[in-house]
């Protein structure tokens, strides 16, 4: 963790999530402003790209900053970028959004340095700068939550592959003969362990005819827009067999995964994050680390550490700063 | 394919088989001399070890070289390292092989810079720098051979992870529910895909009364000591529907494989090295290339080139050659 944050240069980290999004002008881990908006609101490309500007706009205005201070300004972003052209090519639950060229827009409105990553990267970095990560130079970050996505830190830098979109570790085939998955591919990690698949599979328990309503307070078992993961979670500690099965499934895959992470990386610490590690542990993260226990390869296994994100819900803020000192004028020093 | 050799320097390269060692005093892929002995003969560390040096000593002489002209000795070797500690834990098949510190003996006996690798990661050396992968930048190197094994090479460097383990490809879970694998693993590429699994599921059909005897010139049903993948690939040229069935399913798991490697590491391109590369095209690679183009992710898949080695049986060799430009006192330029 570093702590001595005064020598860290003041940046704009914009966290633009399919829910909401969210601007700050801040230091390292040290948030001197936020704004934030629920996406929605903002229907096209042009709406959400003005209200970020207009955002980043009020940061700075909270923080008595002007844009000479700021050297220089990172998005994390849902969407597939392809890091030759700058274009982000979709956004989630956003048809509108077809190969917007991100990069050049804020370049031409901002006299700074932009960077653009797609938010599993900038939530690796946060965490590899400032979090769970600190001191180490082999880190992967995997978050769970409505979809699964990783960031891979490989001797110290961001592996980016040839178009930037390295690190689709929820896009890994474990069931090779199982469902398709959203995207394309069979047996996707994240076909099985994403809050996604998560309540896809209940609601299509609850069709066939299961019961979730014994999980108490919840009454809503018609309902089935209203299932997401954390009522199935609810429903399988309340004793729901197939709530039970559901997550149990989602903890094995998780664990799966794990072990291909640990055999391919041979990582010094895995860094989970996303709303599903909420979740009681003793549902998905406990079984997933049985899993790893029994069955990955003894040495990379050895010494590798499996903690959660230390950063929480600002880890995409964060993670967003720590893109332009990964790759802009930090005067930040080397991690370790 | 780096073609002026005259600046690159001496090198020894030692390739430490199951089967065969070979040591060759080399400039790149250029071989000024070739030493080789079966491992076999020598059952013991110490036999094997100090074969190795006389073997070095055969090479230099043959190359009309000194130990003086040589910048380094690589060696690529089949057990699993730590780099940590340079202990070798173990060799195939070679009980005797327990935690052998191979870099501390050669350090002592020679007075040149020694670094060692396991074969997968020195032959994705080799073609990274002399071979298929000149030029390019994140390259993935497979081999598909008795097991399945893989070197990751990740902006011009080889991924070595915490230990040096990383890039064990094979042994990535592709079938979570699937049959257990030598490392203790469920449902490893390397349990479907590799020549070991290939006749082992031959085996195992004859067993259970399949006739493999359709395949021209082939009279050991009973023998089932020498099925191995060439005899399996033969019975499904020839039509042995249990024979066809084993060597789709390796295909199939194949291609699933590379579909892992594509969305993880957004290779420019993945090279394919390894005896079953040598397979009719149509058995192997071709049903392979259709899962990839029919499930791998958009935008990393778009301009990745699946290539096979160019390198050959020197590949490993060459590659233990490529260690030392890669690692030790190169002049050898950056690739590309």
């Amino acid at each position: 963790m570093v702590t001595n944050l005064q020598n860290t240069p003041l940046v704009v980290g914009v966290d633009l999530g399919g829910t909401q999004l969210r601007v700050s002008v801040l230091r390292g881990t040290h948030l001197l402003s936020r704004v934030s908006a629920l996406t929605r609101d903002f229907p096209t490309p042009d709406l959400i790209i003005s209200r970020i500007f207009s955002a980043i706009q009020q940061a700075l205005e909270e923080a008595n900053s002007t844009l000479h201070q700021i050297v220089g300004i990172g998005i994390g972003q849902p969407g597939s970028l392809d890091n030759r052209t700058g274009l982000v090519f979709s956004f989630p639950n956003l048809p509108a959004w077809h190969n917007v060229p991100l990069q050049h827009i804020f370049q031409d409105r901002y006299a700074r340095p932009i960077f653009i990553d797609d938010d599993a990267n900038t939530a690796a970095l946060g965490e590899f700068y400032f979090g769970q990560g600190c001191g180490y130079k082999n880190m992967v970050y995997l978050t769970i939550s409505t979809g699964i996505g990783g960031g891979v830190i490989v001797d110290g830098q961001l592996m980016r592959g040839a178009r930037g979109t390295a690190g689709e570790l929820g896009h890994m085939t474990i069931d090779w003969h199982g469902e398709r998955c959203s995207c394309g591919n069979i047996g996707c990690l994240e076909s099985i362990a994403s809050g996604t698949a998560i309540a896809r599979r209940a609601r299509k328990a609850i069709a066939q005819g299961a019961h979730f309503s014994a999980a108490p307070n919840d009454c809503i078992e018609q309902q089935q827009d209203e299932v997401d993961a954390q009522f199935v979670a609810r429903a399988a500690i309340a004793g729901v067999p197939e709530a039970r099965a559901i997550i149990r499934d989602a903890a094995e895959a998780l664990g799966v995964g794990l072990v291909n992470i640990i055999n391919i990386f041979n990582p010094e610490i895995i860094v989970l994050g996303g709303g599903l590690t909420q979740m009681d542990e003793a549902l998905l993260i406990e079984p997933a680390r049985r899993i790893v226990d029994a069955r990955a390869m003894r040495i990379p296994y050895k010494d590798v550490k499996i903690v959660k994100s230390q950063l929480g819900p600002d880890v995409g803020l964060i993670g967003a700063g720590a893109l332009v000192y990964s790759r802009g004028g930090s005067k930040l020093p080397e991690n370790p």
